[in-house]
């Protein structure tokens, strides 16, 4: 595999701080022709499932040979590994702690890295995480980057829905700037859905189906089921924001 | 025309979802060597002149041979065409729904670009407008991108104020970061300017020439009639947002 | 010193406007290949010393011959300098209103600008930072960017907290997206911090000595004594924005 050159940042940091440029200095600091983007930097602080999704819903638009990093709640002076990893001729860079939960190409090799016993997660991006993903960006084996073979990636298990009876215990994974909530219902639950945290809910084909104001479910771009609310927005309209319940019924 | 391999993106769909980071990677799978530039994508959502302003204060300062692409409201299952042109030595891409309004130069060439039946904006914006714009930045003809030449691009008809009576029924743009409200008015309309929204206004030359607090009306560094609150938000003052009405007397 | 190509940005024009988006236009414009990242442009409008920290927290990240630019502030129609100067192997450009306060670095060279007398810090941004900086990124030396041989930027006398009494008067430099306050008291002061604002602190070698919810001061990733408050802000808990003041005793 060939790399792209192209590395991917998804971060829970925010814009404002200084802490995405400064993984970026490191990014360039190792790999001058890295070609750096944003997925988004908008994550809400610690919810390592929302980070898991937009990872997922980001990462096949990009060529072969792309680096992702991804660090949400990298887990500030506990266990937790640092891992790098290649699957389906991607590399995916962050903590071990679920934000790979939605992959399911097959691993091809998992190492993990060196990291300082204690450091704040910002301090991870820029000194762990951004300089590996700059080797591995400049064609550098998975081999040279960390210390020793790793284990498979850390799958959560509420990752997705459970059923309880005849309802859903479901989340919020996300919610999009157009107001949609993107649930981790599977698809198969599409058909039956009567009402979210007991809101009433239609299923629909299309977006363009819904009466203005009117409370949808449907597969959306996502892949997964969501919620929409035309000239509106869902997420408001079921009070929820992301990594909180939904109970579907 | 050489391209400068140069992308630049005005969308409505917010930094903090991963749709943007989407349409980058689509863009680098079919053009590795293209240097993407975000102009803004924090339009409000739907509204399609603010966007058209941002992108008429912004292309200019580009390289000819660049490629502007711009998606705001792009007309989920409607009839709504998209398209690419070259004007000014420049390509733009989008939908045909009034986003390049304020595009004064001539229209060199207009192709219709084929679409999907039924998607949403987002999807759009990776599978259709971020090809094509990649394809153009590496340099392919309009003919190659599209499936049939297309009209000159929609103009729309509320884009100026207009006169009634003494009065101009105007409109808010933009309110930039700094509180100033950026108007649809002729410079024309300048001298004579007394109050907008029932709230007196005073016109300056220039932004000094305000007292702090004191709400003027200039010609702005977007060489457009600006309303401006110095050490203040006119924009808070005037209680206005993207899209709102103006009445200026 | 050979020059990355790279140019870093920092202002406070925010991210929703056109103006960030036209800068880096008019840098592509004079330097094709110039590679561009953003720092933060969430500076809080006119807060120089909050864009002078974030400066600091970031260039050092970067290879040498790094050309960085900040504008905030710039003293609209003013008679404030626009200067360009080296230190440390990298380049900074920008107004001389106190932005390189924190540049503890030897000066090696300094440059006042050619600005136009009276016009926006945006048009500053766009017509004379983006383009001097596109000149250092593409290796031009720095007396052919300005008119004449400079001071040393300036160095704002508030900068760090003072003593009074056994109390430190100090500022919030900088609020971080998890509620973290950066503060601008001197190291030597944190062994001795009982209360910010009346509200008691603790002083704590790392974060994971902090109890849930207990505010404490610590040296945090930025080498400054940070207030932080483990799941939750600090920020909030001390009802503090940058700038604003924190009596520290």
């Amino acid at each position: 595999m060939n790399p792209s050159g192209i590395v991917t940042l998804l971060t829970d940091f925010g814009l404002d701080d200084a802490y995405v440029g400064a993984m970026k200095g490191a990014i360039l600091a190792v790999h001058r022709k890295a070609t750096i983007v944003d997925i988004s930097h908008g994550v809400r602080p610690f919810a390592v499932l929302q980070g898991a999704f937009l990872l997922d819903s980001a990462w096949r638009s990009f060529p072969a040979g792309t680096v992702h990093v991804a660090v949400v709640d990298p887990g500030v002076g506990s266990e937790r590994k640092a891992i790098a990893f290649k699957a389906a001729d991607h590399f995916f860079v962050g903590p071990d702690n679920g934000l790979f939960t939605f992959l399911n190409e097959p691993i091809i090799e998992t190492i993990e890295l060196t990291t300082p016993p204690e450091a704040s997660p910002t301090f991870h991006g820029r000194d762990v995480f951004a300089p590996v993903a700059a080797k591995l960006a400049a064609g550098a084996a998975l081999s040279e980057v960390g210390r020793r073979p790793g284990d498979e990636p850390l799958r959560l298990p509420d990752a997705w829905a459970s059923k309880v009876g005849e309802a859903w215990r479901a989340q919020a994974l996300h919610c999009d700037h157009f107001g949609n909530v993107i649930s981790n219902l599977p698809i198969r639950a599409l058909a039956r859905i009567r009402a979210a945290n007991g809101t009433p809910v239609r299923t629909v084909e299309t977006y363009e189906d819904a009466a203005p104001k009117e409370l949808v479910a449907l597969m959306g771009s996502s892949g997964r089921i969501e919620f929409a609310l035309r000239e509106g927005s869902a997420a408001a309209r079921l009070h929820v924001a992301p990594g909180d319940a939904l109970l579907v019924t």
